[in-house]
């Protein structure tokens, strides 16, 4: 937009115009071609990491939407809802599904950077919208060395992470005053990276909410593992099964009747576990609305279930 | 709305209009009457508990813009910038402060749930507007629970917590492969919560980014704390001062030298810190956009300075 305007403001009223009004057509027609030349090669580039939410296309934030609609590009995961680009994303914008799923990683990424690479390098701004917050298990680093490498500004525009959204619409606090004091993110996606400490650390720091990304498929290992730390077996336990869409579903149990209760069960991802006394409140607490409220925030949506 | 809707349905559809074709205008007339008295009757009240985000007017949610536009009373904190509720909320719309500061708590927590509660029965649908997110550090249960007693719908609609905002902000993520596993949002508000057990786990648990809320008085404490737990004096630690807002500002120090650095400087509230190795990320992908677009985002707020 400043380019844009930055581009007419010196045709309009600088020296292209001050030409044409002495008369001087010829050298103004020199001045504005040398002007749209400036124009097209001017600085544009831009890569914005914009988090989309947790799903539901209402759950972006305003700055999010602002940016896609300036976006000549838009990289996004394959869990963006298509409603959120049909709605926000430029109709002229490039739009390109880089959906990373979990079996091949390393490739993929490999991919993504070279993409956002090849369309900073042509001068476009680039959207690259992430499921959730950009900075919770999202590889924002790697994608940011590309624009620093190539001198080109960027920016991470924050998104609700799932912890958030699916909390919220199970109408629980992550934290609360005399329940717990804190709340912890973490990931099972690479139990090797947690060695005997962190357990430790787990297991002494038990007023805290724990909110596992990624790590439903070792749930069984999990609360074992808890088990065995001395975690409480009447430990609420929520899943929460692709939070905040339309297919929004929610698991309650104990960390020592989960396995029992939905024993065989296989959860569609992204799924999310929170663990905690503060789970206790979504019986108390949960999300009530009129149906007829709820079915319309969820109307425009239905038609993209299980895509 | 589709109390509304349905209000106007009955009378331009139903037997109101039947009397009117056939003729019976009197009996049309009491109808209507009936009528308006169920339709001012009729239940509207609801609670949204809104997260406004970090303090950024363009960080709400559309959600969170959707619902301002419905409510008859938005009680909002403090924290929230003028600027959100002159382009959201109703004009219409009865706007309370309901201030809370750390100093009083309890008794003005007991006001904003008395608020609450005389609105709800008042047949309103109530907007409670929060800083970040409604489930961190905000409450929720509490103001949940008049709709509950009520029994009048209630929602959390989710809002981007400080810890997101800021580290976007700074450029930097919150967990990165490699650097931080996990991250752990914690308040040293009431130090007494946390007993030895709490400061070992967090001693075992080093790869965890930790985010601090309201707990920048108590730095120096913290930081000395952390040391002696054995945490290395070379962690990188970044103070965000009213983070999001025309006003923010990153300090940066690691756990060792950041009390000498800093040294008798007052910082002003909200304060987040942000302790771990992700905050190397800050100097090297840190917040980058032409100094123009930067300004056009911030120019709208700037006379809210210092609020």
């Amino acid at each position: 937009m400043q380019v844009r305007r930055r581009f007419w403001d010196s045709v309009l009223e600088g020296p292209v115009a001050q030409e044409v009004l002495e008369g001087n057509d010829a050298k103004a027609e020199v001045l504005l071609a040398q002007a749209l030349v400036e124009h097209e090669n001017a600085p544009r580039a831009a890569l914005y990491l914009i988090g989309a939410g947790p799903g539901h296309p209402d759950l972006l934030t305003v700055r999010a939407v602002q940016l896609l609609a300036q976006a000549d590009v838009v990289l996004y995961d394959h869990l963006i809802p298509p409603d959120t680009l049909a709605r926000y994303a430029r109709k002229e914008a490039l739009k390109l599904p880089v959906g990373k799923r979990a079996a091949d990683h390393s490739r993929t990424q490999n991919e993504i950077t070279d993409l956002i690479e090849q369309h900073l390098r042509a001068n476009k701004i680039v959207a690259r919208l992430k499921g959730g917050d950009p900075g919770i298990y999202a590889h924002a680093a790697e994608e940011l060395k590309i624009a620093q490498q190539l001198d080109v500004p960027c920016q991470i525009v924050p998104g609700i992470t799932a912890a958030l959204g699916c909390a919220a619409m199970a109408g629980i606090p992550l934290t609360e005053r005399n329940v717990a004091s804190g709340v912890r993110f973490l990931t099972l996606y690479d139990a090797t990276l947690h060695d005997e400490n962190f357990w430790k650390s787990i297991a002494l720091g038990t007023s805290d909410t724990l909110v596992l990304y990624m790590s439903t498929n070792r749930r069984a290992w999990l609360f074992e593992k808890l088990l065995s730390l001395g975690l409480r077996a009447d430990l609420p336990v929520l899943l929460v099964e692709q939070g905040t869409t339309p297919l929004h579903t929610e698991y309650e149990a104990t960390l020592g009747s989960f396995d029992t209760l939905y024993n065989g069960h296989i959860f569609i991802t992204p799924a999310l576990l929170i663990i905690g006394d503060v789970v206790r409140w979504r019986s108390r607490n949960g999300w009530k609305e009129p149906a007829a409220a709820r079915r319309d925030w969820f109307q425009k949506e239905a038609h993209h279930a299980r895509q």
